[in-house]
């Protein structure tokens, strides 16, 4: 097992010569299409044994670290989350540097270019591509697939991806690998010197065309092939005049056909039907496809043949087959995996690391793991995956005076929603802090959620989880730099806004004739319920009559009575008109502010002392405070979260946020020089007082 | 790609015939490890590179779907834990049928025995072997390494294993997997007739012996073999005289050198250093060993080199090495991975079923997917892995009176350990309902807290989360079963026990004279706390004081009244003594009984009737009903659990509790016959009123 020199490295050169030699005389030449044509296939008698074969692993004959190509059309908030599962198990499994290329949707191009943007994947690059400038190509076709326009753009890839590119793979939304895509990639060096398309055959009995009475499919050589996987020589496919060839095609069967079932998918089996000498053809277990009743179970025989599965039944994981439990466990092995862990640097292949990648990890190379707030200073310096827009959105156009109620919360919170929903039926943007596993159990609650189903202005925005500390603000910036209204009311998930808060508010502000440009903060006083079983106030007048009888309480009156002693309830109480009130430490009100506030500040992390800053931030910005007299929000009973109850006893917690606000006192200073003493002194004040 | 018959075939039996013939040209005489000492490995000048080239992939020369042996020797509630991690790994990427031969302690052999027989893994064997018998033989050699006897252990597998078993690969519990295990077991075909023994050669400079001034290690060639990947023919060790000669080399060596440091490494390394024949050495990346300052990253030179990672520091993932993010990403993907996912059927391999799987599957095949309370019907039939003991536990003695909490929870109330812990110092047995990663959270949030740190007594059981509804009674049971004490008091999470309760309780089963031939029920009276900062009574007449207040209420007075009505909150105020009530319909107290009680009904799953139907059961089998003058327990306020509110509004929902209710009637009538017949009467009554 150890060198010796020359002789040993002549004998591998000869192995792999060998390996060559043998592979090509025994697969090269089969898998040239032209052979399939006189052969079993057409005749419906596939033997799917030797496919399998095939599959001698031809990686050692490709450049180590060889950039591949990955296109895949997406559009919509659905697919944006399959596309992501789909990428995850590419991830999983690639040892090459690669580059996707997205076409994309304006919904998906939002998601996906964050997504990436905080991903930070080493050796993967994102390329987005603008599907509406490729549309009019192919909106001419009718076209009764779900996959509706954008399943069509797969045949104009060889226009829109750039002139250079050569070689690309392009995948369906729907697929999940369980290999490395590099062996995919091989099948490139298989290809003859004319052919320029590599496809799967479809395992469907679809272009058979004797599915059903009636049923024309359109034409194709025997069962023709499956789009969910192809290999595309771009450069062949431009040379050969693609565009005008696929399109010629399409034209004179719409002379007698009326519309496209199956999308680019008829497409590309027509036009290979008239060329047959374009396709290569690829083992099934490249595409195992699991619609209903298909032959795939022919294709493999046993688990560890199977290189990429396609879920293209429109039952999704809900098909019948007899190995689905297999291939299911399979899709959610990637749907539910920490996407954190594949951001891996593969270390074989020397990359450029993603942009910001390199400044943070030597930020967080220089932190000191003895120090006391090492947590807290990991945990800022953490760059969390975002996930927009999670679930499909669909707001009404904005008025100029609407409100979004901004939140965050993780997964102990989330059966507030429910009562939320029914409180607030204006827009909402909220951050959720969770691991994927957890965005699964969110995503079936909201679907057997009636009230939540209904909904089409709620936002859900996935921060996913990373590390030790709760990073509050960063989640509220996140839901904050979201809001689609000109004004947002800066709530948190506990409470439950009066039932005409909404309302209210966007009348107070068309009347307060607030321009975006005035700098005013209204203020919704805060009370706490200690019962959990609170019939709630309908009206101020209640509000007032069951603080009177000790069942509502200003909020925490008892251990914080600074945080909104500003507010004055006591003239709250007795209040017709807003009225203006002035800043003092430790103020921490809930408010309605323009949509182009400050942001919070991200270095508060786990609990304390995080809305406080930001209201210094308003004030010190001169913002005025207005306290609205009929807006009130109530705070609901709740254990204790985890976060809270681990550090709250913790005398290291209290020290390492004592030297957050130093360190946020000193950049205040920096920035509002003179005017920023006074909360300087307000806290010098309260440490003394304390 | 399609079958052309005979000639094919021929061509690819030619192809697997060069191969052998070029990798055993190449690799096979190397193999042989006489040739090593001459080599460059005795000066310390390894090339690693050429280790890497041995793993041209040798499974088609073995024997599809061959059975794999795999030993480990574990001991203990922390390397139980570890074996599962290294078992996941090793099954994600497995495609044949294993045989695990684990050598435990009592503890490991409790926890492994129940985990296995409920993880119902297809085409996994799993053999128990006795550690204590087998502890004499090696319990002479001091030791001083941290796993103590157990590494040892290793040395006398030849004998402990059964002795018509042949080849079985040795792991260390601190292993990850990250390629196929087939591909290691595949070098027994690589032996020599004289080679009985697979190791990889260690990567740190200890047995060099020059770590420090005096550094003297047990004599080893070169720098020695690692054993925490070892293959062994089993027969041919125990033909050679194995265990005499290990033996003899390690009593000759001990005359001069005091203990052995790294346990069975050691002897391996003296033996092998006399016998250099027997061994065979493997490639370096079969065990890549990433204690501090090794020359693992010597060994490979991109991720997919990798085969097997052994954490073999003692700091384990914080461990400082080039790579280790990559390294910890792999551990952690197995760590949090859902071991139910492990469950799929090895389909291209026939193997008979796990033991209760065949009934099950079939059970489940029988459900109507389209029944209204088809989730019931499949969340009861549903086997959940059970993780006992998750945690270190070391109980006192048990007294004769001595009693156990009993309760069950999920993630969402792990935030009440704390105070339970406080209010109850007594023994408590807790199922746990979690998926794999939440595990780790649990783990994490125990580690942080100082309470339950030092707490030795609380049994944590995890039950692994599968399916929709919350399987309350199975949880109830699990912990139920665990309970090591003569009594149990069934609680639930939210309640807190007055603080008393534990010594009262042990005191008035003393002062009772119960016998545990008595069947007698002892009431806790519950109450409910609707504020969440309650300062929690002392005594009995300071919860009177608070129930006059109106700051408690008796439990569910409002909503719920005839679950506790019985109870008679009237006599019990006055109460100076024990008193006896009768069950009436509905009655769900909370009661300490004899631990062999009767089990909760398990097809209760969800919420609902849980408890009624296990009073019931106690009553039918003629159990007393005594409630506690001193004894209390309140009800901690707390946001409704997401599973409650995601079904309390459902009529379906509502509905499938009642067919649940009338099934366990009819089960009742069968066993108990018309004595069962007054809680037909009961429900009937109590529907009819409703």
């Amino acid at each position: 097992m150890l060198p010796r020199g020359r002789p040993r490295a002549l004998g591998a050169a000869a192995l792999l010569l060998l390996l060559l030699l043998v592979g090509f005389f025994l697969f090269g030449r089969d898998l040239e299409y032209g052979r399939l044509r006189g052969s079993a296939s057409l005749d419906g008698e596939l033997t799917w044994d030797h496919n399998r074969s095939a599959c001698v692993p031809l990686r050692s004959l490709q450049p180590k670290c060889e950039l591949l190509h990955v296109a895949i059309v997406c559009a919509g908030y659905n697919s944006s989350r399959d596309v992501i599962t789909l990428v995850k198990s590419m991830l999983f499994y690639r040892k090459n540097p690669l580059h996707l290329h997205l076409v994309t949707d304006d919904v998906a191009r939002n998601i996906l270019e964050t997504l990436f943007h905080t991903w930070m994947v080493p050796a993967v690059r994102v390329s987005f591509y603008n599907a509406n400038e490729f549309q009019s190509q192919v909106s001419w076709i009718p076209n009764t697939h779900y996959s509706g326009l954008y399943g069509l753009l797969k045949l104009v890839l060889p226009d829109a991806l750039p002139p250079d590119l050569v070689r690309v793979i392009v995948l369906d939304t729907d697929i999940t690998f369980a290999s490395d895509i590099a062996e995919l990639w091989a099948f490139f060096a298989h290809f003859s010197d004319k052919q320029m398309i590599g496809l799967v055959e479809n395992q469907s009995n679809w272009y058979l065309g004797n599915l059903w009475k009636n049923h024309r499919p359109w034409p194709a050589l025997g069962r023709g092939f499956n789009t969910g996987v192809i290999l595309l020589r771009l450069d062949r496919l431009r040379e050969a005049g693609w565009e005008q060839m696929w399109k010629a095609t399409a034209q004179r069967l719409l002379l007698t056909l009326s519309t496209t079932s199956l999308a680019d998918q008829d497409i590309f089996n027509a036009v290979i039907k008239e060329h047959p000498g374009l396709v290569l053809l690829l083992p099934c277990i490249w595409n195992v496809q699991l619609s209903d009743h298909t032959l795939a179970e022919h294709c493999y025989s046993e688990a560890s043949d199977l290189k990429v599965i396609h879920w293209n039944s429109p039952r999704k994981l809900r098909v019948k087959n007899k190995h689905v439990q297999f291939f299911r466990n399979l899709y959610l092995t990637f749907l539910e995996y920490d996407g954190n862990l594949l951001r891996t640097e593969l270390f074989g292949c020397p990359s450029q690391p993603p942009p910001r990648a390199e400044q943070l990890q030597q930020a967080l190379a220089q932190l000191d793991e003895e120090d006391a707030c090492f947590e807290f200073q990991q945990q800022w310096l953490t760059v969390h995956r975002v996930h927009l827009t999670f679930l499909p959105l669909d707001p009404l156009p904005s008025e100029a005076h609407d409100v979004t109620l901004v939140a965050q919360l993780s997964m102990d919170r989330l059966q507030m929603l429910e009562a939320l929903c029914s409180h607030w039926p204006g827009p909402m943007s909220l951050a959720l802090y969770l691991t994927d596993a957890e965005t699964q159990q969110f995503l079936r609650f909201v679907e057997a959620s009636t009230v939540l189903s209904a909904r089409s202005n709620v936002a859900y925005h996935v921060v996913y989880r990373e590390g030790p500390l709760y990073p509050v603000n960063h989640l509220r910036n996140v839901a904050l730099a979201q809001a689609l209204t000109s004004y947002v009311f800066l709530s948190d998930i506990d409470f439950l806004p009066a039932y005409s808060l909404y309302g209210y508010l966007r009348a107070s502000i068309k009347q307060l004739d607030l321009g975006s440009q005035r700098k005013v903060a209204l203020v919704v006083p805060a009370f706490e319920s200690l019962h959990y079983r609170l019939s709630f106030p309908t009206s101020k007048a209640e509000l007032l009559a069951l603080l009177d009888a000790g069942s509502l309480y200003t909020f925490r009156y008892d251990v914080w009575p600074r945080g909104h002693a500003p507010t004055d309830y006591a003239r709250w109480r007795e209040a017709r008109a807003p009225y203006r009130v002035q800043w003092a430490a430790d103020y921490e009100p809930y408010v309605v502010v323009p949509r182009e506030c400050p942001r919070y500040d991200s270095r508060f992390v786990g609990f304390g002392w995080n809305k406080v800053a930001h209201i210094v931030e308003l004030d010190a910005q001169e913002y005025e405070f207005l306290v609205l007299p009929e807006a009130f929000t109530i705070h609901m009973p709740h254990a204790p979260s985890l976060d809270i109850s681990r550090f709250r006893s913790s005398p290291a917690y209290r020290d390492c946020l004592q030297a957050l606000k130093d360190e946020f006192h000193q950049d205040l200073s920096r920035r509002y020089g003179a005017a920023a003493l006074k909360y300087l002194t307000a806290l010098q004040q309260s440490r003394s007082s304390a």
